[in-house]
């Protein structure tokens, strides 16, 4: 026997009708002997509805009303979970994130798990009912509901499967993880295991169908994790297991191709070399809640100075920009309409030709690369935004991701 | 300076603007000096749409996971307003039923309210914050969410005021209470001042603007009552006041007129005489939880028998003749189709001509009175559907109501 925290997401409670179906299949996997808790998003839609009521009066994410606005969705979509199990001849019973124990701290809109008391939820389920939780939410130390940013459902789930000792599926709208986006690649296949670093990189990278957060929470407290189709027949999504490398037998050099669009570059030319110049750009960057990327340093001409190049989100180019207006550098270049592809695997840094196959295929497309960025998994390039189908194409097959 | 509870209904939070018209009002309020706590509905129509989801997967009101979505409603547009009146300037904050210490029992979908630890509301306003309160909501001692019925957000707002010793407005989209319909009687008139009885009269009889528990829990707890519209400008209006009957300086004979459509009637023929053949038809009814109204009894033919009357919605017809045909009647007959007219009075208690003025006026009309029943306060005939705006009409001006 199994104990398995089920995660469905906004698309696989969308609907009265997909709600049922996601029940059917935490029925199937009962029956098959598995004790099982369910954590659910809000329906899909929902939230973007309910942000938009919030937006109207001026209040946006992050602020403590909002999250009470926001925490409705999963509430809903939780109880209508719950009813669909009975429909299916089982008990269930529905719990907000307060009544689940999950306590929180941090802001509203990206409050982070202090703790889990799960108690409530393993009582429901020693009398073999089927707990259905909120994902997404949780109460602060002063009992106010704060929700838990971008993922946080899967963040939900995942925390609860460490608390229970659970396995944690994670079910969504595709069939796992893929070697890159089938909407761009139809060659795209299936991962079957993947370890939590790549899947962390994947995610990071670009790749939508899990968040960091919850791809980093499963692997330091070792959640079994698989993410599969809520859109297949009970049993028939076999999914992507996600665990540690050392569990993996057969390794690829590369697991996965990722891409994000809409980057900005920003290049400060002649900062002042002292360490503290480039340190406090970034101190104002982050003071600005802003996400960097792929920097790259380099000495400048001028003597004693140096060159600072990194990546943001383009939406954050106006606040960037204001906020180093206060640097020390001689001039500051910005350009937008830039993506990021990233090539992934737990073999790259044992091979010495992986950035030789990644030049050569992007010159062979003509494609120019801004900027490159290595991790020990991942390499990384910045071109244009107009270039990633083609690049994202042209690595996949010269990395054999094509082959079966 | 006064404490308020400014309760606002579906429409008065129907629309981000309604939200914001609202807001308007409680700031006027405080600007005038005076302390406000604010109690919400959730925005009209958004109780329909959440029933009708938790309908397609087969569960209804009285379900306690009914309860968890039907309360998110009210969550909404409590965090809404808070929001809204932030706008306005001032400190606000949302409290759901459980974080304002609203405590229930009874069942799911008619929970009644046990307890109110109003101390998180009242530390809030100390603060100089306004408290939003959800309405309608509670938690059992469980921990689990209820819902407390129709109308029970004017009970939350009422039960909120005799914890603050404060007044409670009850904001809606009319102004105030009227002599009768003012869709059927185009002479109706608002009523300045009425009695809590003779308030509790034309809300069991009908009339829609204040539920009976309500005005029964203000009654009991001496709560000062107000009735007015939101959508008058902030102090414009000026609604109804509902206070003890000696309180009112100047009293007329008769108040109001209501109605209430879609009435069934059934009779029993012949009931075997036993006191315990009535109380056990009761009972089975009471068990299925369908209201009973206008009780007539009178000797059957029959020695020893008796004939049993009395009236019911007529959606819990087919309920009740089930429960029924468990009786030792002779026969029973059924009727639909009709409608209760209600005159309601403090001084009908005391005028001998209450009476021959409504056979009159209804015999003018050619109505035909299925039924009569009387209170200290009140004299309802029951008359077929098609003649209710007819009957509203020729009562409200029989007892002089159509003037000024």
């Amino acid at each position: 026997m199994t104990t398995r925290v089920l995660k469905f997401g906004g698309t696989s409670v969308g609907s009265l009708e997909r709600i049922r179906a996601s029940a059917a299949i935490a029925a199937a996997d009962i029956r098959r002997g598995d004790k099982v808790a369910v954590v659910v998003s809000a329906m899909a839609g929902e939230t973007d509805r309910l942000l938009r009521l919030a937006g109207g009066l001026g209040h946006g994410l992050g602020d403590e009303e909002t999250d009470v606005v926001l925490s409705a969705g999963e509430q809903v979509s939780a109880a209508l979970m719950a009813m669909a199990l009975r429909l299916e001849g089982l008990e269930a019973q529905s719990f907000l994130g307060w009544q689940a124990g999950i306590r929180t701290d941090g802001p509203p809109g990206a409050a982070r798990i202090s703790g889990l008391d799960a108690s409530p939820i393993r009582a429901a389920m020693e009398k073999g009912h089927v707990p259905v939780m909120a994902g997404y939410q949780g109460a602060s130390k002063e009992d106010r509901l704060r929700t838990l940013g971008r993922g946080g459902t899967d963040l939900s789930a995942v925390a609860l499967a460490a608390a229970l000792e659970a396995h944690c599926d994670i079910y969504t709208d595709v069939d796992g993880v893929f070697t890159t986006d089938p909407r761009i690649e139809p060659d795209a296949r299936r991962i079957e295991k993947i370890s939590y670093d790549e899947m962390l990189e994947l995610a990071a990278q670009g790749a939508k169908v899990l968040q960091t957060r919850s791809a980093e929470f499963a692997k330091a407290r070792n959640v079994p994790l698989r993410v599969l189709s809520s859109f297949a027949e009970p049993g028939q999504s076999e999914g992507t297991m996600i665990m540690q490398a050392e569990d993996i037998a057969e390794r690829r050099i590369v697991s996965g191709i990722a891409y994000a669009r809409d980057q900005a570059r920003i290049a400060l030319r002649g900062l002042s070399g002292a360490p503290q110049s480039a340190a406090s750009v970034f101190a104002g960057l982050a003071d600005a809640d802003i996400g960097i990327d792929m920097i790259v340093q380099s000495p400048a001409s001028e003597s004693g100075r140096t060159n600072l190049e990194f990546t943001i989100d383009y939406r954050d180019l106006d606040k960037a920009l204001e906020k180093i207006g206060e640097s020390d550098a001689r001039e500051v270049l910005s350009e937008t309409g830039l993506a990021k592809v990233s090539v992934v695997g737990l073999g790259l840094n044992r091979r010495a030709d992986v950035a030789r196959i990644l030049y050569n295929a992007l010159a062979e497309q003509k494609i120019g690369i801004r900027t490159v960025s290595t991790s020990e998994i991942k390499i990384s390039v910045l071109i244009e935004n107009d270039a990633v189908e083609q690049a994202v194409r042209a690595l996949h097959a010269a990395y054999g991701l094509d082959d079966a």
